[in-house]
């Protein structure tokens, strides 16, 4: 086990007692809830000045919503988000619908919960003022800078030398985590893809918009992506395409430039929905290759810090809350929880042996997927819709129960045809 | 209307009466026996010495065989034919199974009439018997040379100078038709694709062969066809790959050692099926763009010479057997025919109306369907894996009933996706 140079010892050290979680972003609230629920007194430190996420709206699996009515949060969500009636694929250049599945319905009743948009900042302060009425303790303007194992303990520097101590400690710091370099030298992968996202107020969205659906146009090395938030008031947008800048290797892709040319080849009412997003700012998508451990000690990443996914599966969020949720089964099984500070090794280990193989699977099937849609060539363009037609017209399961239906039921389903 | 030029007046006129078909293959004793059985006096006039097939297995798929079935065929076929149990397709590549079509049971049922796999030599040589039985007269040894309308009928020159006359002339001359030129200046059009082929006994296959389904394993830029042939005692195996010297523009294209490394990426037991095949012969595959009018006058074309095909959907031989169907079908529903040799203009007009859009459309879809066989990247391969599983556990009917269902139901029904 490392210890802290003596060089640099600590002006302060604090004990935060069972767990400390490293980012409040909804993976580490998440988390942190979780073992709150179970028991555990729980600190978290964020990086920010304020709790907050940047983004538009995101969307919530069934995988996901049932964990929120575990936690007896379902209802503040629907309270503020939108539960679509349809998910429509539409073939982005010639406008044909390729794919309806009713999300309502039988959907509902095989999943055994709603599936959800909202927006990414509704879900994250219902998920703080729980953890917060919970009982974790939050601060702020807390960057970490590396962990160390100290008498079998987890601690954490901070950036103004302070070290955080606790039983255990969740490393839920994001795509660009600081802690994960402690367990893996790798990076962020780029996809090449940005996205530009926009959430208006529904007066000023001028196309007519499908306002009980989400809709997913694709296009040749792009998307674009539609659905109604909060109660149908506001119209999310998000615009994902593949920068030419980024294939050329410049440092700087994804401009608003590229964005405009990126729809060229689409229907009008594609292009026009363009004008719905913000262009202030944009975001290149990135995630990484799996890694097999996510355990060190007494540290365990969780959410993107340990699989960050590409967003075509919708489930970066969804998979963080499954994150959560084993914590909290898994410190419900464990005798003598949270006293019993030696079993973290056994929850640790147990965490990362039951979630690393299924978020691995989450995130090649994402890009995959992604790949899919993207497809530019005139066969594949045909498999694909022909593809999106067949799944309509037979039973959805096969494609979507690995992945949206509960944990026990997961281990005899497969996703037919796309194992990695 | 043409007569032909006084300079090169022939030596012998033979008035062959109402009809008179040029080729002797399958298409064009198809059409014979067609307008026998309804009444016509018939003579067929074929180039080489000897009628006969080239080739080995050839599928009769339901379409096809309630024309055999009607015209008292079906029972002869069956004797010396298969009728598999499934059509099964592999990923040449893994080996993976990705369809397992029943061609027994409901499939039977809902078409109507058995799918079967047979020699080409035993259904020409039926359809000759039968034509023969029923009073087609037979003229080998016959090349014709050009057609030329002479008071109102059809004129045919041959290389000896001779002229017959009918009523109507059937140009059933195959791909490389001459009487096309009559209509078309367009030429066949190389796909690149080259076959070999083998029937040989069944002690002869080393392999372990499936010996109750039609097998079509799919690879990059090649596939592989194996099926019983002669109720089993006769195995037939067609291989067909891209030509790389095709690719090179070079003149002679789809040596044997192309077909060697075309396959070295497929499983054991697709590269042993090689050794299958006869190696003194090679069919480069060709195919044409669909023209709109094949009638010029009192000339009508027929199979190959009017639509020929790429053998994808295996069709070549069942939408010849569909022409003389119509053909039989249109001389039924006019009065006094053949008596009547003015009706030929409407009976040759609803046909070229009847026939043309939905060969074109089987030329257009063998041709897609052949591409998608043979891609050879990642995304296409897993989207065309996915395809053919949902296909085949969702209704079949809605990829095959337009090509396989009788004609009235096709007027409802329409191949989903692949419209052109």
């Amino acid at each position: 086990m490392e210890t802290h140079t003596p060089g640099s010892t600590p002006s302060i050290t604090v004990d935060c007692g069972h767990v400390l979680v490293v980012g409040g972003g909804i993976g580490g609230i998440g988390a942190a809830l979780a073992l709150r629920r179970s028991g555990a007194d729980v600190t978290l430190v964020e990086r920010a000045h304020e709790f907050g996420e940047v983004g538009a709206g995101l969307q919530m699996a069934p995988n996901a919503t049932r964990i929120l009515e575990r936690w007896g949060l379902l209802d503040k969500l629907l309270e503020v988000g939108v539960t679509p009636q349809f998910m429509v694929f539409r073939d982005a250049v010639t406008g044909e619908e390729i794919l309806r599945q009713d999300l309502q319905g039988e959907f509902r009743e095989r999943f055994g919960a709603p599936y959800i948009v909202a927006h990414r900042t509704d879900l994250h302060r219902i998920l703080l003022e729980a953890a917060v009425e919970a009982g974790v303790t939050m601060k702020n303007d807390v960057t970490v800078t590396g962990y160390a194992t100290v008498d079998g303990r987890g601690s954490v520097r901070t950036a103004d030398d302070s070290v955080l101590v606790a039983d255990a400690v969740i490393g839920a710091d994001g795509l660009r985590s600081t802690l994960r370099s402690e367990l893996s030298a790798d990076e962020p992968v780029p996809s090449g893809y940005v996205a530009y996202r926009g959430a208006l107020p529904i007066s000023e969205v001028t196309s007519a918009a499908d306002m009980e659906s989400v809709v997913v146009w694709l296009g040749p090395h792009c998307h674009l992506v539609q659905y109604p938030l909060r109660k149908g008031n506001m119209f999310n947008t998000v615009a994902v395409f593949q920068s030419p800048a980024f294939l050329r290797g410049e440092e700087e892709w994804g401009s608003e430039d590229e964005l405009e040319e990126a729809y060229s080849a689409c229907v009008p009412q594609v292009r026009a929905a363009l004008a719905n997003l913000g262009r202030t700012r944009s975001w290149p998508m990135f995630d990484r290759e799996p890694i097999e451990s996510w355990v060190k000690d007494r540290l365990l990443l969780v959410g993107d810090a340990a699989h960050p996914m590409l967003q075509y599966l919708a489930q970066g969020a969804c998979q963080a809350l499954e994150d959560a949720a084993l914590l909290e089964d898994l410190a419900a099984a464990t005798e003598a929880f949270p006293a019993n500070a030696a079993a973290w090794d056994s929850i640790l280990g147990d965490f990362n042996a039951d979630r690393a193989p299924r978020t691995a699977r989450v995130q090649r099937v994402a890009r995959t997927w992604g790949e899919s849609w993207h497809v530019d060539q005139r066969i594949p363009k045909l498999l694909r819709n022909m593809l999106f037609k067949a799944a309509g017209s037979s039973d959805i399961g096969q494609y979507i129960d690995w992945l949206y239906a509960d944990s026990e039921a997961t281990k005899e389903l497969s996703f037919q045809g796309v194992q990695h």
